[in-house]
């Protein structure tokens, strides 16, 4: 069996950690992608190396930018990064966290680069149940993309069939968690959480933070990151 | 009268330095877009950077990252420069200097820069009759981002119309530099070529060099380039 190559945007959070195991256990050859985007904390990126590693991915390619000189996002900027927010009530508006475009650029380099490895599979863990309501996660917005993609390439302009995978985006937190446990992830190698302190303890209060501790709730799971209240 | 804002990418080159007189003439308030992307040369950004203060434009953003990472193109990796290529065979396959997706990622990070200034006007300099065939440089392509990036963002999502301006898609080299001309361009400012020599002299042999001075020569004008035979 010949194994195809994907492009796997990994963030080292929960999602696309999940989604490098799913994409390898389909028989991916998987080529991971990860950005240092100008967000507050270099946490995400170390635990994207850390599951590179654990997965032991054919490739790892670190992007550089900053979205901070183009600013509008919490993440981003000093602004405040709300906290306390309960769970059931996220995904009706869209935060301060929200970083305009973010996806878009994300997957726009991944299609450079499933261009220049020859591929036109790439995987994206995004999510539109338990999510902060970003529009950029939408299924409507994924078809779009793929329909542009296809226009944009060499690649697609011969024929190539371009694919953005998303098998996260119908689940729940819990069924995510579920899934990346049988898969053998260990989920203490992943961050979720947008306001680590300076010993990358999760705040516990964030969206991210509060979205994960429902899915583990919910999954009747501990999570084994490490919380800054524990 | 309320002036818009609109986001204009600016490489420095002849066409976005068209366009950017050309918003700038339909009343748009200008805000510029430049990419350090691993391009070889720094002449381009310094040739944005006089254009940009030409210009007096209201904001200029530079963002940097490198493309020669991810690779497939010798525009940012060390493979050889086409040369010698006649103008009329141009446009009919896709050359070497084909980035992977590049107006894909450059629109992205404007998009995210429309959305943060709260404009849904992006301005960009592609041409579809004298150029190099690039895929990404199609009508059709356009039209595909425009419908993706109403679904990508909070303004979309909000109901802001979004809009790719092409004003130079349908013309030939020359028509543009008769309406950048009339418009007071200084094409000396300019920079086109893609392999320019240590004092930043054109080479003359390159698609950018071959498709620019076809362009003066049907417009009847000499090209106030310096060039290395000169």
């Amino acid at each position: 069996m010949t194994r195809r190559a994907a492009v796997v945007l990994l963030s080292g959070g929960l999602d696309s950690t999940t989604i490098l195991a799913l994409a390898a256990s389909k028989g991916f050859t998987c080529h991971a992608l990860t950005f240092r985007y100008g967000q507050r904390h270099a946490h995400e990126l170390e635990a994207a190396l850390r599951v590179a590693q654990w997965a032991d991915v054919a490739s790892h390619k670190i992007i550089s930018f900053d979205l901070g000189a183009i600013g509008g996002s919490s993440l981003t900027t000093d602004a405040p990064i709300p906290k306390d927010r309960a769970p059931e009530t996220l995904g009706h508006d869209i935060p301060s966290t929200y970083v305009p475009a973010r996806n878009t650029i994300f997957l726009s380099f991944a299609l450079a680069y499933a261009e220049v490895i020859g591929t036109g599979d790439i995987f994206i863990g995004v999510n539109a149940v338990d999510f902060s309501g970003y529009p950029d996660c939408r299924p409507e917005y994924i078809a779009a993309f793929e329909k542009m993609a296809m226009l944009a390439t060499r690649a697609g302009s011969e024929g190539q069939r371009l694919r953005i995978h998303t098998p996260l985006i119908d689940l729940s937190k819990a069924e995510i968690i579920r899934i990346g446990l049988e898969l053998g992830v260990d989920y203490a190698m992943t961050t979720s959480c947008y306001d680590p302190d300076a010993e990358n303890r999760a705040c516990g209060r964030c969206d991210a933070c509060a979205l994960r501790l429902q899915g583990f709730s919910q999954a009747g799971i501990i999570d084994p990151a490490l919380y800054q209240s524990a």
